[in-house]
């Protein structure tokens, strides 16, 4: 059966031809093709609802099993490419409706919207999408995660120079950057996984937003689309629309600003004049006059790209703000700007994920610039105090008469035990002295940074326990992301078995 | 010719097959759909700067011939919706230059781009594209100007309450709300028209960015694309990219928040409750579970969409700022944010202009609002104080006194000398007199407003001047609207003739 | 002991005058005054490490013991605002160590900064004062809710109209209105207590970013220092400064969104033409020209300054977006935002409550309004499909038809079995007989509204247990927020306790 | 005379204590603070008031000249320190009222207010504060631009690399990166002085913002106070509020772009790895522990500062979009958002023109990084093209292979026409004879980029061309800074003659 295109909205029925037309024009048009990706879940919706009237003895055993094969056939015909929404009956609600009037008549098919309304509807439809969403992009952390580590695993010993306001400072090694990566996006999953259980409520039932006499159960809809439980309350759920949407772009935002910096730091780190990686070559692309360029194209593309999250959000905020309480048309509006963010960000992460982890360190000329702007002086000041029995302050001004009155020339390299008793005579007054061994870990940046052992710090063991952990909490997520996908998937094979029951009992 | 699809970007030519290959999939993708609508722009550029290279003595006749030939090809087929552009070309630059390759060889094709890159093109095609785009939009502003103007005229008695802090205070009319309306949209107007002047210079000639040893003539270029003059600087015009569309749709930011603004005092004054206005139902819908209601959805949807703009500004701003000097492929992105914004603007312009040209005024309902609450209190007291020689602080508190305790119980219509005089004992302890001729119109809102004629007030002489220098602005605009439309179409007849001419030389 | 002005940077110490001139005066000025907030924490900090230091036997007991007092005594110098920074020392970390060498010598005070840095001791101090901060207003939120909550029971049977694009729709309570209030800043302090564990882990000890190869015990100085434990990462610690900060904004944001919302809504219902509530004249202004007017004031002061939040996140992601790994000095600008977005917060909280539950319901125009517009047609249309046996679709064309076609005037008062069979006549052909009976409780929004009772509806016994549910949350989070207080005291207790045993011990 | 502090606002006379006590506590207190920065406005609006209501012969003389001598002495106080407005008066209008009832009863000081509404006042004490600031931060531009201009003037001759994703590509000069930024800052200050044209029109005499039926000349008003003409709507002026600051934000939101740009460019320029340029020591700081570092201070937190700006015009938007026409107190919270930003931009200036004016090039380094990465390449094959009569794409191709294939080891130096010859035959098979004075001058980036003189680029006579016209356009804007200035003072002495005149009449 075919939706021919003379139609109305149950509005519009014996109205004049003129009465919402440009509504429908300007208004619907875009509506229906983002509707598009909700049909799925608009049948699945109308079917836990029908199946709740049914148990509740609301509606008659024949009318529930029309309506639910008719929703099963749109299901199919729908994942066949086949149920086109038509933007004069403005949405995937009524496009719904419409098709089974067609299909039953209006004394059966007009049954669909018992105690139901597009409200409640598109709320619900609206976080089924979410949390599929959530799961996806949350699949796609672990992978970065799980990559960033493994990649960090492989460079625990690999110098790196650490940066202050962008000069050379305290020697890092690849592997801590790399697991510094991790922590960020680890924070970032931990969040969108969290908001997976606040998304997971379900808003059928509360109608258009302030509930029905019916003796409808929420509690057993919400279970049979797989929530955890029903929103608590119905204006309060209505008035959520946009913003729970923009709570979740938030987050985004958030990953959005980490993926920026990372590309920030490698298009940067990769440049002639540094030179401490090497971006493999899929993701560069040529000049065509110059030839010998290997642009960072893909980062870039990628960094331009993150920068659409929190102005979204701002967007959002900006809908929602002059609203008042209930259902407004321009809540409508925040669809395409939530499928548009998780469609960007979707498609992001994967390339990201390949670029950060096929990263080649440059170590020659990394351990080079580690040891750049006598970088380890901090360390090398602590040293003398503790090893000398001078105050940080003292040790301090010894080591900067070293480096400022030229008894160093370039670098710690040159530094012994004599030179450090001239210069502590020259710095304090005072005779410092101090064995070679004090300080033969103390020249060089790529020995130093491996005794930086404090908790949290680049030293190889404290990476190892870094990498140990995040393996753990990845682990972790990667579970609950499985269990969640499980239920979503026990609770519709459920709800399709009732359905399946209820139409055979027929 | 079909452009086959085994092939490469020049950089790729001789190289693995995997270099650069999530660049194409990832970064060009979309790109080459966006570019799709500079394929005209691009062959005039092109054309431009053949001619140039041609007047220049740079090139030679037979070779300018061929190449020209193919560009108005290309530009034939796009009109006819067959040049349809490849990713793996990555953008329409290569797109037009691989076409000519393919029709006339690599040593005639191959001098498609002798001095002039892909950035200074994609810079020029930009701005010949929002010139368009800016006087399209323009004229839009023009109607919309000239219906509110028209509508004013309508209503220059149509009394209409006026508020300050949401509360029933001066009285206005309808007409002088509709003018106040024009003033902004007239000031939206003035800025975006005044900023095509700003886009209205031409980048062609910079090269990557720092412009060509070779002999070419950016004025000559300029003047066959219809630019006012070439940008000043090679690399300031790189660095404008992002910025200079962000200061379109800032100005687009300031229209929308006009439209925003209006949208939230209609949806407001056509309430159950104001009653106000009605709007025409061509723009409202109907419940689909209410019947009764008038919802005005469409209002609401352009109100939503108006928040796009300043979120995008945001959203480029971001994009730009971590940019140093020169290309970056960030930039690039900036094309679908201009693009979309550009879009919604175009779209809801008319639907806008409808809307607040056909709101039927509830003329019985203003009057009555208007009276409300002493709207006319100001005016009372600045009546006494002068026609009773009391200062204005006195008035204000006979005019408190008749209010607070209870010499009038509902409006001042019950105002007589009289009470006055008793009021004013008890306020101020003075005697004071006015006679009813005094205070005769200053009893109802209706008759108080057609009082304030100070300038710019409602009164309605004040109203017809005020709708009078609206018509004479925007007729200015208007006629340079047009203007800068025949000096964009001559300077393509021009370039084509040129064209033509190099074409029959040979 | 003052400290003079003559007095320098360590980094300037024997270098030329203008070293650092324009940045100590430009960027150091403001610096120091909102460090000022800082003194209490950062001697807190300095104790905790020197404690651990000793424990550590890294540093012996005299010096200890000298710097231990010092601090105390600087404590105590601030509390009675006698501790004034000076900008040429820029910060407070500087302040404090020059105090202690001027007091006990270079020597001894040169001690202070063994295996600190100004970094790991800004990020400790900022985050000990953001746990401050948060408890305080989640404290003001816990009041909120209660108040909302306290007045909500007060109304769950107070009639109010509800609204779907700001006209009037099905019927809600005053009791209902003000709990969907309360779930939402129920969500916000659910937030930001869950926020108070992210922000309550320990920075000190990663000292610049990369840690030290000092034996330190992070574990000991977070615990002295009352955080559940140290930051797992030096590096990610670092670069964490003002994307927590800008986290904890945004969820201001959210609640700041909340707030304006409300106040949208209780300006416009206290409006001369809606007149749903009265303002407690506390909140409110006259007009100075206009003697009768209660202007909100306060309400719309609120609502402007709830505009701070999410424009300041997009100012602290701007700030952090550029920035690479590390410390950069621009972080030190997300102190005054911090400081002035919480301010900003904190003041308004109580007043904001002080407005929402004072407001004074005018029940009968309530009530009068929610009768409007025919509001309860969707509940007669469920109705008449229930009890007529027909299906809901043509309910409803059966309800259009009786309002559309003048069988009721005004509202359902007037309906009567008889005249609903009339209408399903002429509206769908059928012979459609419900009883007096049935429709009895249709006819007013005052009754009906009293049987919407699915799950999270505006029936009074959804609300009591809405309120209940509340109560249930707001306690839990009360005890929550005055264990962390506890926890905080007595970790602060003990530290000092410590302090007093070291300082005894010589 | 001491105003005391047991004082109301008028509309509290008589009234309960408790009214409004909160709108006074929270809302009133930090405008009286920022309104300080406005009574020296006040008064003369006030004065320009009075002065036009006697020519209409409004007021009679006595009055007059009291009411203007009692302003002069509030101007003298204020100016003294002396007039410290009081929060209970809510805001300067009241306050400098008060203070003139208080003197000379409320029989004169009573007629202050006549014709006059505390709106229109501060429209235009906002818009004079605007203007002067305008003016002020315009000047600082023009010496930036002075500054910048005359840098590069001595540095056309110096080679400097330029970069394109952030890679060494085409060579610019430092002169030609130098007028670079001064065109952006040129646009600037374009756009703020053409701001001032719009600001200047005045406000006063819209009352409320409905106008008034007396006899007013607003034309004369706005005279006397040195604007431009009256605004020619009186609700549209109100509307404008808000708007009207966010407009200069946005402005100033493009101008910091463009220091937050400059400054990332010289932050990462004068890296230890990029080491272009070297930052005068002023603006530069130690590090506390690493003794050599030189950090740019000033710089990072003049680019954080910067980030305030499109933040705050996003606040003002939020603001602003959910009011109504007509006057609403939120707009009351557009004046610290205004006054910040002015004082943020207004400080950062100097400090930035000092750091970009007195930029070190390291001319060696420059020259070398210039060469790098065969930068010239396209310049090359343009020349191989040309000279070799070989198209574009086949001239790349020789280059191409030139360089990857090894025929090339390091840079274009060792290029020869043997060389070249030789490429040309393995990679088109061509026999391709160049002379060596056809390359001579494309071997080394700081030949090369003498040759780039194409309109706009860095050939040292087109950034001769530049100087020039950044001179005379720096000059023309300068010249209309002062005509602006001499305007507003000429204005305001001619305004306190006729206050004198006025006074001395009586």
């Amino acid at each position: 059966m075919k939706i021919s295109k003379n139609i109305n909205p149950y509005w519009r029925e014996g109205e004049s031809k003129d009465f919402g037309r440009e509504a429908i024009e300007y208004a619907a048009g875009q509506d229906v093709l983002l509707d598009q990706a909700f049909v799925q879940y608009e049948c699945l919706v109308n079917m836990a609802h029908q199946v709740m009237l049914r148990k509740q003895k609301i509606i008659n055993p024949e009318i529930t099993a029309k309506l639910l094969k008719g929703l099963k056939r749109i299901m199919f015909l729908d994942q066949a490419g086949k149920f086109i929404l038509i933007k004069e009956l403005e949405d995937v609600h009524s496009n719904v409706e419409q098709y089974l009037i067609r299909k039953y008549g209006i004394e059966t098919g007009g049954y669909l919207r018992l105690g139901i309304a597009r409200n409640d509807q598109v709320y619900t439809d609206t976080r089924m999408y979410m949390r599929d969403k959530i799961l996806a992009i949350s699949l796609e952390l672990v992978k970065l995660i799980e990559g960033l580590n493994k990649a960090a695993e492989a460079n625990i010993y690999t110098v790196m120079p650490g940066y202050t306001h962008l000069r050379v400072s305290q020697p890092l090694t690849f592997g801590h950057w790399l697991t510094a990566k991790a922590f960020h996006f680890l924070d970032d999953l931990s969040n969108i996984i969290k908001y997976f259980d606040i998304v997971n409520q379900c808003p059928l039932g509360i109608f258009e937003m302030a509930g029905t006499h019916l003796p409808i159960d929420r509690n057993l809809t919400g279970k049979l689309l797989g929530f955890n439980k029903p929103t608590p309350h119905s204006l309060y759920t209505a008035d959520l629309r946009g913003e729970l949407e923009a709570k979740l772009i938030v987050e985004f935002a958030f990953l959005a600003l980490h993926i920026r910096r990372t590309m920030n730091e490698i298009i940067l780190f990769t440049t002639n004049e540094f030179e401490l990686f090497k971006i493999d070559n899929l993701y560069t692309t040529g000049g065509t006059a110059q030839p010998n360029l290997e642009n960072p194209d893909t980062l870039e593309v990628i960094r331009a790209n993150m920068a659409l999250f929190l102005p979204s959000a701002v967007q959002l905020f900006m809908m929602m703000d002059v609203l008042s309480s209930g259902y407004n048309r321009d809540s409508q509006q925040t669809k395409p700007v939530l499928f548009n963010t998780i469609k960007v960000m979707a498609e992001a992460l994967p390339v990201f994920t390949g670029i950060v982890t096929t990263l080649k360190p440059n170590k020659k000329q990394m351990e080079k610039q580690a040891n750049l702007n006598f970088s380890i002086a901090p360390s090398v000041a602590i040293q003398l105090s503790v090893k000398g029995g001078i105050s940080f302050r003292e040790a301090h001004r010894v080591v900067k008469t070293m480096i400022r009155e030229g008894f160093l020339k370039k670098s710690f390299l040159e530094m012994t035990p004599g030179i450090i008793s001239e210069a502590a005579k020259e710095a304090i007054g005072k005779d410092l002295r101090v064995n070679e061994t004090d300080i033969a870990e103390f020249k060089e940046a790529g020995k130093c940074v491996l005794l930086q052992d404090s908790l949290g710090g680049p030293a190889p063991q404290q990476v190892r326990k870094m990498i140990k952990a995040i393996n753990l909490k990845t682990n972790s997520f990667s579970r609950q992301i499985t269990d969640k996908e499980k239920r979503l998937k026990k609770a519709e094979n459920y709800l399709l078995q009732e359905v399946n029951k209820l139409i055979m009992l027929n």
